[in-house]
This record gives structure tokens, C-alpha cells and sequence, in this order.
């Protein structure tokens, strides 16, 4: 296994650890519930975002943390859901009057921690709502899932709803953002090759170095078909039309397109996609409003991308360009 | 080859060709020179900014040119030197009445068509500097220098050359801070796996499946030493002492830590690295005031990471806080 790696069991709490330490003034990491929170709040004058998931998805959610976005991420272990005891310990944690959004990509294991502790933080006298997102247009029902997986597409839902409650908006308002966003936000991914998980050792599935896996799942679940191996422009048409006929977007529409790369594939390879994406879409009188080429959201090392669109309108597009600040950056 | 390229011979162009579409108020791609530049570039009021290298170290150095950090950069093909002639012609394109400063990293290939292209463009009347780059400890000379190479720690000197250029310092200033930059920035890396050129199909060198090599060059030249595959904590160790006892760097010093991932290695094992360097230093005294984790300069798809220090005074942790604003970005 080509990593770095310590003990496999650490792997996560070493890097959230790495995380704080390389952001002091901004994010606080709770070894306790394994969760990264930011350093200001609960503050009474916004509604507290929370999302979790199975971590080996980063930057998303533990790299998120920070004004204008999530003010509390609770990872479970690789893949794995956070237990439901650390969600209800991180709502409790980041509870604000103005209440708690929890985020929740569209997996079955994550559901049913959020839904649990959603509960156990209402009997508590907490004002909790929870959000689904379901961006992945790939497969009806997947491995871990009942309906649509929850997959890049999530980052705009964050961007959008840690805008909002930056500026003051209440819970309810919150929601309705980050529900129209979500319902706006198409992707399809697609696979080079597997990933390889520490505990684990060894890839997840095979793929043939002939193969590739179109629609794959970010825990490497299977996706629409296994196909021989094309080339950037075939792979990037074929995720742009299941994408662009799924909402459908249409001649007119202005959006947000993102090229993910998932893990092992070099940012070099996300921009030759992106110009063809970006060609595809003009041709089809779509405009391209806000560009989006890097890693969102990740399969640990796997080799491949997603392709995300966003259909804009005014208030979206303010509140993706609103400002924020986070352990994801550059400077 | 898991990788999305259409023709190899077109993968610098298309990918350049992305970076423009996806930022089409910044950056202008030139392609009759193979140049990605700033649109409000040239202005008499800065001194110009330019770099180039072998394509292939994506973000370095086509997705750095923007407010704050380079004014153009014209890349050669994959690990190859650019033309003479492009640089020429890109040092023509940005010419300012207050100078042009060329970056070059220490290769014999980029030191020659630079400072032939200094030449020509000094005979041309415009003045310019050239700066040499070579932060990298592991070897003192290697397959493609004399002297050591240029890798990560490249960034901070754009970054500060940059925002000293962006608020009107003369040329002479802007290469002494250049060079005060690079004389306290160190830098050593290594790789878990080899790269794969698009153009080659197959793996640049081999590594057995137990191996990894120390001191590794981004266009995969042989460093220190072939070793045994280590634990995430024992290679930062190796990695950390060899870069502190070179300038050395001391107690009561207050240092920029970057850990540069190096294409195929995830951010989440990056910050499993960067906390270890983090605890190692605080041990010796040392104080890391700035903190860097990500793909900074990176050798295609090659799984490994590199570690870089800057040794900070007020002056330096000014021009490195600056604002800036490149095609690598987040939002």
C-alpha cells in the first residue's frame, strides 16, 4: 500500500489533528467526537451548520469548517457513517437559538445517525432541521443508498446555506436555499481506477487497465456500466449529457460547472476536461457563469473525476460568490 | 495509461486552453507561444512577473499567474524546458518601463533558453533579471543541474515577488527580495510511486511494490536514497531533519511549513504529515507561523509529498500574507 500512513486505526484523527494545527486561529479539532468546529461560535446571531459523513472524501466536509460554510464537521471513520452519539454531541456543541442545520449526504448509514440524533437533539429542547442531498444522477438506487447518492454537488449546497446564515437568514430560510440548491445541482463521476483504503490495504474493486467505471460512487460502488477505456473529450461528453438531460438543463440556463478530481488524478488532466465541458455546454447555448477545477470532494486515491452543473440565478450566484474562509486554500 | 488525455501531444494546449476558459476576466491564453499571461498586463506601474518550466507541476507555475503573483507564464511540454523563442516572446508581451523579472528553478534546459532569451530581449532594449530558484536539499547536483534544483519553495518567492511587484517596488528591490526568499527556503521530497508522462503510457521509473525513494526530483531524478517503505511519521522525520540541518534553521526561529503533495497523493495523507512536521518543530523550538498543505508544485501523478521551510521575518510574513488572486483558488 503506497500511503502515508501511521496505524490505519489513526488515520483520521491524526489528520483532522493535522487540520487544527495547521489552522489555530480558525478550526478547533474535539478529539472526544472526533470533530473539527470552528473556533467562534455557537454565536446566537446565525443558524450553526453541521454536515458528517464517512471521511476519505476530503477536503469535504472536515476542510469546509470556517466562516461562510460549515461551523462543525463530524467524520466517521473511512467511509463509515460518524456514529450517532458524535452528531448529537456536535449539534449540542455548535446549538445557536436562531437552531441547527444538518447536512446529510444521501446514504443510509448517514440518515439514520442524523435522524437519530436529530431527535435526541430535539428532546433537548434544540431547534434541528436536516437536509438532504441527493446531486448524483448516475443510478436510481445505489449500494449504500435508497434513491440518489450525495456527491460533489454537496459543496455548493454548503457554499450556499454558510452564506445565508453568515448574513443572519433564519432556519427556515436556511432550508429553502439550501433545498433549491440542491434541487438545481446535477452530478455524474466516473473511475480510472479504484482507491485503496489504509485499513484495507488493497484496492476496493478491480478495473482491468482496459477499463473504467462510468457513474461510479465515491465509496466505489458501481455506477452505470464498466466500459473500455476512452479518451478525455468521450468520457467527459458522456458525464456532461447524462448530467445536462437529467434536470435537463437547457439553451439559456447559466450555471456553475465543476470538475472534481477524485483523489489521484493531477489538476493538469481536471482542466483538459474542463475545456471540453466548457465547449460542449457553450454549443448547447448553456453559458458557463462560475468555474469550479480542483478536489471537492474526493474516493481517497482513486483516479477519476466528476462533473457537476448548477443551474444560477441571481440569489445562487450571490451567495456562491459571497466570501469565506477555510482550512481549504491556498494562501 | 489511467489517465484523461486525448493526444498526448496535445495535453499542455488543451489544459492551457482550460485554465483560460475558466477564468476568462484574469488570464489570456496565447497559444501561438504556448502562454497563459494576465489580461491587464503590461502596466507601467509594476515590474513584470515571469515563469517558466516543463509542463507537468500543475498548479506550478500556469495556474499562479494572476494579481499578486506571476504576470505570465509560458510552459514547455511535459518535463521540457519551453523554447527560447516562447520566452522571448512572452518576455516581449509583459515588457514594463519598470522591468521584467524571470524565475527560472535550477534545470540546465530552463537556465539555457532563459538567459538566451535575457539576451534577446536585453538587445531589444527591455531590461530584465533573471532569478534562479533552487531550494531543493536532497542532492547537490542531478541529472538535469548544476548546483540543486527547484521545486516547492519556488511558490514563496513568487508569492513574494509578486506582491512586492503588485505594489510598485523597482526591479532591484524585487530581485533582492527574490533572493532573500530563496536563500532561506529549503525544500526535500520524496516519492511512494513513480509519475506517468502522458506521451511515454507507462511509468517513468520503477519502484518496487515495498520501496520508496528518498530525495526524489519532480521530474522523478534519483534523490538520497532507495529505502524500505516507512510509516507516515518516520518518513516526515527523515524528510524534516534533512531540511532544518541544511540552512539549519533554529530554535526561536519562526518558520512557513508547506507540505506539497506531489499529484497522487490525497490532502487528507497530507495532513497526517503536516501535524507530525508541526510537532517535531514545536520539539526544537521552532514556530510555525504560516501553514501551506496542498498540490503546490507537483510531478504528475506520482504519489509522494515534499516538505518546505521558510524562515520568516516581518518583511517576508508581509508579502506572503498579501492578497493575490490566481486561477488556483477554491471559490
Amino acid at each position: 500500500m503506497k500511503k502515508f500512513v501511521n496505524d490505519p486505526k489513526h488515520y483520521v484523527p491524526e489528520m483532522l489533528r493535522g487540520i487544527a494545527l495547521a489552522n489555530p486561529d480558525t478550526v478547533t479539532y474535539v478529539p472526544e467526537y472526533n470533530l473539527i468546529m470552528r473556533t467562534d461560535i455557537p454565536r446566537s446571531d446565525k443558524v450553526s451548520i453541521v454536515q458528517g459523513s464517512g471521511s476519505g472524501h476530503e477536503p469535504a466536509h472536515v476542510m469546509l469548517v470556517g466562516k461562510g460554510m460549515l461551523d462543525a464537521a463530524c467524520p466517521g471513520d473511512i467511509f463509515a457513517a460518524p456514529p450517532m452519539d458524535y452528531v448529537y454531541e456536535t449539534t449540542k456543541l455548535v446549538a445557536s437559538p436562531k437552531g441547527v442545520l444538518l447536512l446529510v449526504n444521501n446514504y443510509t448509514g448517514d440518515k439514520m445517525a442524523f435522524e437519530m440524533s436529530q431527535e435526541m437533539s430535539a428532546a433537548d429542547g434544540i431547534t434541528v432541521k436536516t437536509l438532504f442531498i441527493d446531486d448524483d444522477v448516475s443510478v436510481q438506487d445505489s449500494t449504500y443508498t435508497v434513491g440518489r447518492r450525495g456527491v460533489a454537488g454537496n459543496f455548493f449546497v454548503i457554499k450556499a446555506v454558510g452564506a445565508a446564515a453568515e448574513s443572519g437568514a433564519d432556519l427556515d430560510e436556511v432550508v429553502r436555499i439550501g433545498e433549491k440548491v440542491n434541487s438545481v445541482t446535477r452530478t455524474m463521476g466516473m473511475a480510472l481506477t479504484s482507491c485503496t483504503p489504509p485499513a484495507k490495504g488493497s484496492p476496493l474493486f478491480e478495473l482491468g487497465e482496459d477499463e473504467m467505471e462510468m457513474g461510479v460512487g465515491i465509496h466505489g460502488e458501481p455506477g452505470r456500466r464498466r466500459a473500455t477505456l476512452a479518451s478525455a473529450n468521450e468520457i467527459v461528453d458522456e458525464l456532461l449529457e447524462a448530467v445536462v438531460n437529467d434536470l435537463p438543463y437547457q439553451s439559456g440556463d447559466r450555471v456553475a460547472l465543476m470538475i472534481n478530481g477524485l483523489g489521484g488524478t493531477p489538476i493538469s488532466e481536471l482542466y483538459i476536461l474542463f475545456g471540453r465541458a466548457h465547449d460542449r455546454l457553450t454549443e448547447k447555448g448553456i453559458t458557463v457563469g462560475r468555474a469550479y477545477v480542483g478536489e471537492y470532494c474526493t474516493s481517497l486515491d482513486m483516479a477519476g473525476a466528476s462533473l457537476t452543473l448548477v443551474r444560477l440565478d441571481d440569489e445562487i450566484e450571490e451567495l456562491l460568490a459571497a466570501p469565506a474562509e477555510i482550512p481549504l486554500r491556498i494562501f
